[in-house]
């Protein structure tokens, strides 16, 4: 019975997804797994092929697929997506609650997603499109519109009737009841327990606590779901400008929208662009894209530094300087800015339970392949910027054109392993962080610099 | 009735409080704040002087100041505290949930803590030291014993009669039915929606479901709060590492856990230790502790370039560099350091609503105190450190002595501006983020560093 989400629970569903792809008996399959989490079972599958885990997903009933689904990152149901024939696409919209079906609609095309909501019940359809028409990122995107309202003098007896003979996905969420006036506009709320504490014959309005905190349809989530944080709540009715209710913005969604925008930030504060997606499921491809566009911006406005150093230390007077020293905050700039990117990605992604420290090969594999690409690219302009515009001459040129690589490399190698070794050994890998590596690889880079400056400067005779 | 919380709404209630603090009628000023909820009342308070927050807490009853204590930073709660007498401390614990009135034991000195348990109700007490005896950080410290439990046997009639009958203090919350068998044991675990669908007289081993997702009370309390998050739940039973079930983790405290996480994770990004606490309820000299430990740690490993820098620089050859090289990462590094401390903290307090860009001069204000100090002990270190260290000379020495206190104070200053104006401005604050910063103070930085060379040279005429 005890279940704990922990890297060896993940582990095991791999093997035992491995030894079930090929089973041919749907009811098996079905059978063996009816008792995992759709969470659970979407971490296995980031670790699969996508041909292994369409073959799973095949023999699932749909209500599972299709949550397995949606709780893949984003870039992984992409991939699955793309695979999937139309039937099945159509089955899963039908079968998922209204705001995991916009959260699909992300992962396909805009014809897809037409084409999908022609095929599905029209009422389903026309509250997907209704939701739909919110801006991306507003509260009114994934608020559930089933949620359980009553007029102001319904009475503890009606509601009790209601919510036993509803259907059960009629409602979303029944522990809030929320009263409604006529006009559609709200009134006030009480808890489910509060009504079945009270006489059968109470009405709506004297149980109600009409001082709300609300949401609004336009606002932005994340606000909302700070604030749903702030006051401990597990749902806020959502407005309308006008007042009206319009849904329910639940505390699941908050919850997943507030660790994206964490991670968002953390990610922001080591250099790292992009939105919250899970480390195993971008490539490599797509961790460069991550970074290098910063790397490069970080680079350039690091060149400042060598024209102040230019400045100052051209003439021949007591500030004049060797003209390697003007690449030192450059090049300590650009190993500590690739390492701290890496450090920050790791450490996040160790957080949030999505890489463990028996990963530590393949997140060093794939780190390196990134870095040899950053390295080269980086590499390559500097020794442009530093012939070219700099005009610092051939052998400085290719000093710093070879230093840069490998300091990005030997960077990013600390970056990834110390915050897994850190976790490894009980270590808060955070403690293990930017700031302490940019210094430490400060002194390390210029170490890596030197040398491959005295080898280039005895070999040209400098 | 819309309620949000953004800071024109607490800059109001600070205004409506300093207006009520000197009021004389208790009744009036509980009529007036009778709807405001706990955790607005807490924001207000932080930014009042403590006489003033006392008078306000004096003339509410006591469950909603006892709350409103709760929802105070820790530095700001023990402030107040310190200055409640006895009677109205034990008032507060008398009438808090558990895992709150246990909360109130941090702000307090654990003999004050101990004379209070023996003045409020022994089952409370009892119950307090109990979830005492859990480790702090683990689960079982913060569980609330005051879940719904039924046997296997128990009907769904039964079970409505014990809500209905059970005094409202009984059940921290209800919307998750536990089945517990005779011993203790977790059986299984159903919603109180389920129930209110059933026949009355279905029994709850009918209706349960028994593969749950549960924590355990030695667990950190930061992985089964990111494990409840990941399933979406709201609450997570709490077994012992038998398997009895002793009480119920709820996903408020699991919200304000993570939260507490993910500060201390950004601020050790930033290099600012210690604990997630708010921006406002901490002093000058407090900001001071968090960051200079970091700084001065950071400043020596820091050093390690310059011992590079001396090695390879020192002698004749093509690598020969003037000395005032040596300090440029050292310089930059302090420089960088600090700005990105001040940057990390402000866009932490602005991410989570504490300061808002109105807050702008107090916060440089605050800010620009913290630099002078962190700046004059490392302008000395610095100059100690070339002095005697590594022999630089007295001209040098100087030097350095001035520029790091200069550095200081710019990338302060830069750091706690940026995100403020980016916020001002609608940008997000985490993209003005610590490597920006510390690129662009690293050549703002050197310019301060070769002026004040420039002109200690002049005087000098070294």
């Amino acid at each position: 019975m005890a279940r704990r989400s922990n890297s060896s629970r993940t582990a095991s569903l791999v093997e035992r997804l491995r030894s079930l792809w090929k089973v041919k008996n749907s009811a098996l399959v079905q059978q063996e797994l009816a008792t995992e989490y759709p969470e659970d079972l979407a971490a296995a599958l980031e670790r699969l092929d996508v041909e292994e885990g369409l073959q799973i997903l095949d023999k699932l009933d749909s209500l599972q697929a299709a949550n397995v689904i949606v709780e893949l990152p984003t870039e992984t149901a992409r991939a699955y997506v793309k695979h999937l024939p139309d039937a099945v696409l159509a089955a899963y919209l039908d079968v998922l609650p209204m705001d995991d079906a916009i959260d699909l609609q992300e992962e396909l095309e805009p014809e897809r997603f037409a084409a999908l909501l022609e095929v599905i019940p029209d009422e389903d359809a026309r509250e997907i499109r209704r939701l739909m028409q919110y801006p991306k990122g507003s509260v009114g995107r994934i608020m559930t519109e089933r949620f359980f309202e009553v007029g102001p003098l319904t009475t503890v007896q009606q509601l009790l009737e209601d919510l036993r003979s509803a259907p059960i996905e009629k409602y979303e969420t029944v522990n809030e009841v929320y009263v409604l006036d006529g006009g559609g506009f709200l009134q006030g709320v009480f808890s489910l327990r509060k009504a079945l504490r009270a006489d059968p014959s109470t009405t709506a309005s004297e149980l109600m606590k009409t001082d709300v905190v609300v949401a609004s349809v336009e606002e932005p989530d994340e606000d909302a779901a700070r604030r749903m944080a702030k006051y401990g709540f597990y749902a806020l009715p959502v407005l309308d400008e006008r007042g009206r209710m319009m849904g329910v913005f639940t505390g699941d969604d908050a919850q997943t929208i507030i660790r994206e925008a964490e991670t968002k930030d953390v990610l922001a504060l080591g250099g790292v662009s992009g939105s919250a997606e899970s480390y195993l499921s971008l490539g490599v491809w797509q961790l460069y894209k991550r970074r290098f566009p910063w790397l490069l911006a970080l680079f350039f406005a690091e060149t400042l530094t060598g024209s102040v150093l230019r400045h100052y230390g051209q003439g021949d007077d007591s500030l004049h300087m060797n003209p390697l020293a003007y690449y030192i905050p450059l090049l300590i700039g650009a190993g500590g800015n690739s390492g701290s990117q890496v450090t920050t990605t790791i450490t996040r992604a160790l957080a949030l339970q999505e890489v463990s420290p028996r990963d530590w090969f393949m997140v060093m594999r794939r780190e390196f392949v990134v870095a040899v690409i950053i390295g080269a690219c980086l590499g390559t302009i500097g020794w442009l910027n530093a012939y070219f515009r700099w005009q610092s001459g051939s052998a400085v040129s290719f000093v710093v054109g070879m230093a840069l690589p490998a300091i990005v490399l030997w960077a990013t190698t600390v970056g990834s392993l110390l915050p897994i070794a850190a976790k490894r050994i009980g270590i808060d890998p955070a403690v293990m962080s930017a700031p302490f590596i940019t210094t430490f690889v400060d002194a390390t880079g210029l170490v890596i610099y030197f040398e491959i400056a005295l080898h280039t400067m005895k070999a040209h005779l400098m």
